[in-house]
């Protein structure tokens, strides 16, 4: 708990006196004021963060959650919980879609066990922070105690400030977990009070028959547990899970620290929520990478005032995403630094502007 | 209008069957069915194109076609003409943004004459193919004959050509022209026909007093030159530009010799239009990068059936989203490649799918 106070009080403003100053610079540049769009903002947002837009590409690290979820007993997800160790391992050997897009935007991946249903070996590269054997299963109660909620949030607090320490100055978020798009679901209904119908999803890809089971699953965890949305961690631990608390601290710990952290879909997106609700000002640490297939994401992302950068119609998760996104960030930078001003290319402003 | 010709009758579908291999390895990769998104329609539209999604990251070509407008007269940019060649120069030095997002992704930058409304010096790097002094002011009258509408649509036949032939395997185009989104708005109203009002936007950013000059400029073109829709060059030499007609020849190159082109925003676009109504089939061939804050793009987007990959809120124009979405293309290609199988893997498929 102690480690979480002090991590929220830290969560300070961005730099407006940087971010004016970078904006004049941007305006500047040989093109039409505004014209590049997110590229103009994520700088001047770098400059906010940072304190100056930094004058080199920023080192990356993309930090992955895996948790399971007691609710697929209630038949929510078209794959089996067995799947996330399996799919832990598979990012250990390198072969999944965030392994590769993480190589591809030269990213480190970093992998957290921080409540997988099943007991995995010692490997390297694994992080073994396992508060429990996944989730209870929250149509019928509490998904977890409020001392583990506090602690998955601490985990990502820890893992992310000791990246962080030792040289990462962007992070990227991302998560695995069979069955997590309906703790999602439940945290943003909660805070929301939207109509489970019009924001549940298919997932990975559930049929018909599925998708009522999922509803019916999300309905019944509300209904019993009746989170407070005015005590984040009172929704986080009876409608969330493991991996969503932990990518909610890595989200509190780069506002902390001053460092930007790139959310992915859905999931990331309502550990983002959580983050926000327990630290408004960390929504200025946070940059929104894709819009996903999630009906629920949208609304995820206007509820929190965060605009997407790619529309890939990507419903992957991992982090995938937010991978695509590092290479945007590098734009940015370039952006910034490479581009003639009007007077050094000798070109006209407007006329009447 | 040989060449013209020869290219239209050059285009031919894609490749179904390499595209149904393409789809199937990509259905047995470690992630439930499509959940990748537009990363899969990539690599599956590239196997259709080259008849397997290549092994390589592409050699990547952009071409930047620079123009004037006589349609400026009527007061329709807030910048002044003089502009188009002060950026010609600036991307021969490489100050403009188009230079650093091409360096970003690792494209060649080919920048193409192909009517500037001034003497430009000879320069290492850019391409004298300039037809005339500009387009004449399409208000009054016809923008260009017909004969130069042919002209300019083989001048970027040629240059594409030329660069598929020394080794291009995906090209990206954008374009340099003040006042060049009046001429683009033309171009789609008169082939869908939508009140001008509804797409008329404010291009590199012009004040009230000028989007009324504008609209009222759009809409006189119309009146004076009555385009015929069935008739693309009709349309094209009636109320397009010099760079318009140059890139739909690129487009229709590479669709010719099946080479993808990434397209930019609003006038690249409508490029984008004239060329897929020349050749319905060029359309197979055509990448979307970006979304613009242009209000016509998404329509033109639309009318084409085609999906944008960023929503970055750009509007600057040269080529500049086609650039950002080459990183794209590479990250399909990877994980078509790069990806483990479920089997290889040893992860579970889904129970119901």
């Amino acid at each position: 708990m102690e480690l979480l106070k002090n991590t929220l009080s830290l969560i300070e403003p961005l730099n407006k006196e940087a971010m004016d100053k970078a904006q004049a610079h941007l305006d500047d540049l040989t093109k039409p004021p505004g014209s590049l769009g997110t590229l103009e903002k994520l700088a001047k947002r770098l400059a906010g963060i940072k304190g100056e837009v930094p004058s080199h590409l920023l080192r990356k690290t993309h930090i992955l959650m895996a948790g399971d979820h007691g609710v697929v007993s209630e038949g929510v997800s078209a794959f089996p919980q067995e799947v996330t160790p399996q799919m832990v391992l598979n990012f250990i050997n390198g072969g999944a879609a965030i392994n590769v897009l993480a190589r591809h935007a030269g990213t480190e991946l970093i992998l957290v066990d921080i409540g997988v249903a099943s007991e995995l070996p010692e490997l390297p590269g694994l992080i073994n922070k396992k508060i429990a054997m996944g989730t209870k299963n929250l149509a019928k109660g509490m998904a977890m105690t409020r001392e583990q909620a506090i602690t998955a949030l601490e985990v990502g607090i820890e893992v992310a400030s000791e990246k962080i320490d030792s040289g990462a100055e962007v992070l990227g978020i991302g998560e695995m977990g069979i069955g997590n798009t309906t703790p999602s679901t439940c945290i943003l209904a909660a805070f929301s009070g939207i109509p489970v119908e019009k924001i549940t999803g298919r997932g990975t890809g559930v049929d018909d028959k599925r998708l009522e089971l999922k509803i019916k699953a999300i309905k019944q965890g509300l209904e019993v547990n009746k989170p407070n949305k005015e005590d984040p961690i009172d929704v986080l631990m009876k409608v969330g899970g493991f991996e969503i608390a932990g990518m909610a601290g890595v989200i509190l710990a780069g506002a902390a620290k001053r460092v930007p952290v790139i959310i992915d879909g859905f999931i990331s997106g309502a550990a983002a929520l959580v983050a926000t609700r327990l630290a408004p000002l960390a929504k200025e640490y946070i940059l929104a990478s894709h819009l996903s297939e999630e009906p629920g994401h949208a609304v995820l992302l206007e509820l929190m005032g965060l605009e997407p950068m790619l529309t890939m119609q990507m419903r992957l998760g991992e982090g995938t995403g937010a991978a695509l996104a590092m290479n945007l960030v590098d734009a940015a930078i370039k952006i910034y630094y490479e581009m003639a001003t009007f007077s050094q290319a000798g070109v006209s402003g407007a006329e009447d502007n």
